[in-house]
């Protein structure tokens, strides 16, 4: 099995995803889609940054859009820490492994940790970030697609084998993968820490780039009242692919793209994975339904476009297997 | 408007569709599909037939299941008319218009009128057909997609124009269609009596054929179970399109095929028809939206395949325009 | 059975219930419930009148609200006939029967008939009125529930027998009743026009009075979206019983109240009637599961309260058999 | 405030509940209870003991059905530990507590530390359970209410405040909770160690006794479907509490009872509390909207019945203050 056994003991203690800092070209066609269509809530904004967060969180934000001049690439990935002392364990260790280290400072966060990972994925931790009261029984705030909190990143990996091994390291757990029988090697992963399939995914592509963020909502049938009003408010373009089941992950989804072309995959009902003994769920490349478990194929599009993490180059994936599966 | 006025004032009182006869190769397949995972229940069976009703029907069927040597034809379409009268003046009505009546005997059924509309289509017309017990609140006999009640037919024909004329002329009433703008002909169009989108409908194509027979269902939730079922039962071969939001009748849709290839739609919400006053809603076309609103094409197979009726030739479409919208 | 059979051939064709006009106390309060938390679309309005459609409705109103020195009471109940010669037809019948017979003015509506039924409602029927474009598919206009359609208005009447016995003879036919066994009397009776399981429901209580008003929304999840809603937007008080599925139509159902307590029942998922030949189903009185199949029984107030009609004398039914039936 | 600051560094980890012990008159009828109406899956059963498994789950069972001349009573809770050392840092932690402890042989379980909290709940800790292959994926294996995990267990206790004050000192963080505010004292409150909002909550009354175990279900159709079934396969009695929201965890929900009285939860769509820092939610003793946002009042029943744990006396809780709100 190429999946490496999972760390249980990792020297700090990072508990979910928690943010992400996506670039965009004009924050009022941005703040419309994110309000109107997806239904975030604002929780603060200037002249360059809207701050979101979703109906259930109560951290300050999940989502910062940043007026940017390069618009559809990505800023950050942020991560939340157990204690304030994993943040030091966690300088210390990313120091150890050559990472780059500094400690930046966020608005609304505390200490905050800047590296990246080996393809040079920039990430933030931080354990506190503002608190914010309860708003998920303010059911007249509910709009657009209702979602519920962040759930996950999924990042194009030229080279998923390192890409798991290191995260793997600080303690993400392999929940399911994708094998490609020919070499041997990775061709897709998914690693949590919080609990469910996924806080990170990594796919073989051109990399390293965002594929997507993750937003929860509560049933399918809200997935349903996306796709009816995105389609009749414009945004009909804006739908990528779905609604259908994972094979993987056995979550129901809607891929759509937001004005600047990012991709935002809606998702809901995965399953729990507490259990540090989950055995991870193999999956071949050539079997159609690990992407959909109804049969379609994916759009090419979907395996080809993603957000370039700002400043970052990036390279061809190892593996050569085309991942496409015709209808 | 290409679409003729409807006739309030019919000859005679159709109420509504009734039942399909679908000739199938081995009814032990046959009635594994449809009893577990459509959810439809036996009335009645034989050495060469089944009878299924849905969960809401009290009449003894919606189809039967006709073991054949001519496997993936269709037999007939049948129709429930108001009262015992009503087949007379139907007789009267359909042989005034040079078309063939006789009176047939079927099981379970009353007088029958036997015919066919002028592109072959066969039809049969009765008004008494045995009433069975409610079954709609044994909830511990739903299974599958929970199917309730037969909703509608729709028809390739190879002159829409013709067809709709046809069947407004005794009472069907167009709640939609499709105008191919260029030659100003009917594309396609659906035509109800009993309130809803339709009961009958015809598609520009090589025909007559069966396009498919529709099942109404409880919630879009139910046809998401059955993708689920399907996909997982060695069905997911059978799943051809969907699921989605049809622009036109804005009904929730599946399509799958049986063990023969027999199309079958899985639809509900839908919306009310009952006032005479209704105006059509006139699509185009080039319009993607109407077949998916949420913008996804039909496959190829869809535009392609339908069920002959048993010994009637097909011939060509008169409108050339292709409807195949590529994604 | 104390079922009159139906009249399959009545003197004037009805098609469905179609209107009601509800006296209310403040125009402000009673548009902010009818268009926030209801969800339904302003038409029209003016200094005393709003009128309001359903998501799907093409008619001009199916509801007016009208500011009234008598709120809480209702003005009329409006009907639908096929064409306008039925509204002749229906003049000489009612006045036939003796029945006062007016032509009145109806802004929106052609030609109006006002009489009153043998218990003191007061009925309107017209064929035209106002016809208004499609906005089913405007999904950035569904707020609230996403009421759809109206579906049927359910009145207290002193005598079920008598008011089934008047109903039936122009045509209405019942579809569930309630049987007093002790008396051998109806003590509820549900009859249709449209192909639902009632269009006007009558049950036995001090009356006439207006029970409820019905509403029809896609699934049972709006249902428990409104509920959501109401209870976190100060209308928790207005929520009087449900959700729940009745025994009686199989709907699933919710009950609330206006502001000025005028009762309003959310509602899906009955079942279709269009054939003439259905048999009625028929429920004892001590039967629990015909309120709600799940069991609970209903509050006394579901019992006690309803809507006056304006200027209509309430009288004691005849029946003294206690509905109320303890949890 | 009453409740105490969480101890996020506890002498050994839970990382979750696992399964429940229930003891029950007839494996017979259980066994139909717990297989057709509620849709487990059956792992393993001799003559005396039934174990079960929700669809999701990997570990042999949550659910073991012991045949007993104690029918009703409750053998014991299980909880799994993140790894085999944390269950002799268990024993050394309960040891110094003052509690009882003992190793003991369980079926399908590896080493079991047996203790009882300070009330008497017995308490079993493992780390390692039979693994099963994954089944989520085998739609055609879904059957009544589609239980896909156990969630949590509630429990009544004497002294909220000293079983908060227990669970608390080796690692479970309170979510939210009910004050009763002329004492100051806790009168329920919900911790988790799994990220959800509970994994075990006390509520105030004769205790210890089990007051339910509930089980995680996809949406709240599911619970409409279970709600029809059970109405209608003679469970209706079974019936006791809603369905309906809580306030407290918001929570989707359903209370049945099965063929031995124990409490049986049918729970989805609360939130995910992974952060240490979440902050517990206070609720008012005297505000119904806790029991249910939709302001319906819980039966007395819900308020009196309970699960005895086997051979563990009872005595009545230091609060008086009333929890039944009339509705």
């Amino acid at each position: 099995m190429p999946v490496p056994a999972p760390n249980l003991y990792p020297d700090f203690n990072v508990i979910r995803l928690s943010h992400v800092c996506l670039n965009v070209t004009d924050l009022e066609v941005s703040r419309k889609f994110y309000t109107e269509t997806l239904g975030m809530q604002i929780t603060d904004e200037d002249a360059t940054h809207i701050y979101l967060r979703a109906l259930e969180e109560r951290g300050h934000h999940c989502v910062i859009l940043q007026k940017s001049d390069q618009p559809g690439t990505v800023e950050v990935l942020g991560f939340k820490t157990f204690d304030e002392p994993d943040l030091d364990r966690a300088e210390a260790y990313f120091a150890a492994k050559g990472r780059p280290t500094q400690w930046v400072e966020r608005p609304f966060q505390g200490r905050t940790l800047l590296t990246c990972d080996p393809m040079g994925i920039p990430l933030e931790f931080y354990h506190h970030m503002d608190r914010l009261p309860p708003i998920h029984q303010q059911y007249a705030l509910y709009r657009g697609v209702k979602p519920l909190r962040i759930d996950h990143f999924n990042c194009f990996s030229p080279d998923v084998d390192a890409s798991v091994a290191f995260y793997s390291d600080f303690g993400f757990r392999v929940t399911e993968y994708t094998e490609d029988a020919q070499s041997g090697r990775l061709w897709a992963a998914w690693m949590h820490r919080k609990g469910g399939v996924h806080d990170m995914a990594f796919t073989s592509g051109i990399g390293p780039r965002l594929h997507h963020v993750a937003f929860w909502v509560p049933t399918p049938l809200n997935i349903i009242d996306l796709l009816d009003l995105m389609a009749t408010t414009g945004y009909v373009a804006n739908i990528e692919r779905g609604p259908g089941r994972h094979g993987i992950s056995n979550a129901f989804f809607l891929y759509i793209l937001d004005p600047d072309g990012h991709r935002i995959e809606i998702y809901c009902s995965d399953y729990q994975t507490v259990d540090p003994d989950l055995e991870p769920i193999k999956w071949d490349l050539t079997d159609p339904q690990r992407q959909t478990l109804w049969g379609a194929a994916a759009p090419e599009s979907w395996f080809k476009n993603g957000s370039p993490f700002v400043g970052v180059e990036t390279r061809a994936p190892q593996i050569t297997a085309s991942p496409i599966i015709a209808p």
